[in-house]
């Protein structure tokens, strides 16, 4: 199953040329879900051939312009394209007021249904699931309210033991079944229990999503163990103080937070602009914990390789 | 002095890899204006060295997102890099609504204040008189409040007569005084009257910025005997029929509107993403029109040239 990120924007608030505000287009079983929509989100998309068609779900984190600020443009772009099916947004309440507004004063009436979830800063919950992902909010230490997202593949099937399988000769249409755990009962009236002919698959992988946060413990039990971590990295650890004073993370500390909760690997990204090139920010993640990479525009990271 | 003006976006609503929506930033006499502020103008003027900061006024000629939704990035990246200037914003009244509400949401207090003119759809009137220009709205026919905006140079300083000048030989520091038209009284008494002294120097220069129309000729009178118009040509005349259902022109009609109005020259924007390459836009506005210009990314038009 298909479980990778394509890197849509790496840069936090300030703007500078060629790098883009954050958004991430998450490939789970060939449906995509979008991640945060800074501006300029659409121009990226169609850079990277990510499909903006194929996207039945968005996921903003919280209300710096820096991670929504391209949405309304692409709402209004998939409606002048033709879409009908249903749109769903998981995002802080206020955004729909905002879209609300947006649309009446360009008196767009959208031919399709935006279905609403509102996520809650203070409480993690999941938010979507369905037969690929289940998807749980992360709250973060922003200074307003901001969610991460932590998407986690469904349980996957068991895996057959082959030998065991082809000794007792089982048919193939039987398969499916055993997969998902049933016992095999023989044309003879025998049964063979499930454990005896399949093995757990590996766990399910997760993708951790911390959009802006300050390196704060309250999170860390959530997102532990992830697959692949995304956390923020604004500043190099010489500006400590001012990552604390604006809610941020530095390098460091984001290769702190990737070792302290044991993830597979580490992406950082939300680099500010006063950084002209990424190594220095890089090499401080590094020092830290090793198997990190830099969540540049048009990467595109596989969970879990 | 100077007047020109770069292009930072050309498209319609519709986004297209590599053409940007509606954006243009006038330089009048080293001061620079934007007019309009589709998403993405932010990246643009990074790329095409249009400094932000220089920016004092901002003319949004309407609602559709095409032509603002990169404003409250702008304003909020203005904030972030430090402008304490005021800054002039001339737009529909709901804007005020809509930038109230989004930096309410993104919890900023803008450190530098805004000063809105709200434009009126319905009558043409001068919305900004300054040293260098005065600007007027134009009302337009698209469906919804919109106005284009016209910006006339101040009339000029009259020209020396040189060799008047020299005959009579008048001191240089008088100079300035002549040119703004004043009589010159000699030491011995005589005045010499400032007709034949000086002459009058060359009409002032307009440019005339139509953003999204029907042909309509009710703003015909008003954008005469424009130095330089840009008019939107959003379609190939074969489309006539939805030009005029969405409130929009032809690359042929735009033609027309240049002839009929005795324009110096024309320049089309806007173009539908529909259309892969502009020539065809191009060669249909120059049947009508040859002194006719693609309004394109990055350019930069010397008005009255």
């Amino acid at each position: 199953m298909k479980f990778e990120v394509t890197i849509l924007g790496s840069s936090s608030a300030t703007p500078i040329f060629n790098r883009n505000p954050t958004s991430q287009a998450l490939n789970v079983n060939e449906r995509l879900y979008l991640i945060d929509c800074g501006e300029g989100t659409q121009q990226q998309m169609l850079k990277f051939d990510v499909k903006a068609s194929r996207i039945d779900h968005i996921f903003i984190s919280h209300l710096h312009g820096d991670h929504y600020l391209g949405l309304v443009g692409l709402l209004s772009s998939l409606h002048l394209n033709g879409r009908i099916k249903p749109l769903n947004l998981y995002c802080p309440r206020q955004l729909k007021e905002i879209i609300d507004l947006q649309l009446l004063c360009s008196e767009t009436d959208l031919q399709y249904e935006i279905t609403y979830k509102f996520t809650n800063p203070n409480e993690a919950e999941i938010i979507l699931e369905n037969q690929d992902v289940t998807v749980e909010t992360i709250p973060l230490d922003h200074g307003m309210a901001c969610t991460g997202f932590l998407f986690r593949e469904k349980k996957r099937l068991r895996k057959l033991l082959k030998e065991k399988i082809e000794e007792i000769k089982i048919p193939v249409e039987y398969f499916t079944a055993l997969k998902k755990g049933a016992d095999y009962v023989a044309s003879d009236g025998k049964v063979y229990k499930n454990d005896t002919l399949t093995f757990d698959s590996n766990a399910p992988k997760t993708y951790v999503y911390c959009s802006d946060t300050s390196y704060n413990e309250m999170y860390f039990k959530q997102i532990s163990n992830a697959t692949m971590l995304y956390h923020e990295a604004t500043f190099l650890n010489n500006m400590l103080e001012r990552a604390r004073d604006t809610r941020h993370t530095t390098a460091l500390q984001a290769g702190e937070i990737a070792l302290k909760t044991n993830a597979g690997k580490l992406l950082i990204g939300h680099f500010s602009a006063r950084y002209k090139t990424l190594n220095e920010l890089l090499d401080e993640a590094r020092s830290v914990f090793p198997l990190t990479e830099l969540a540049i525009e048009g990467k595109v990271f596989v969970i879990g390789d």
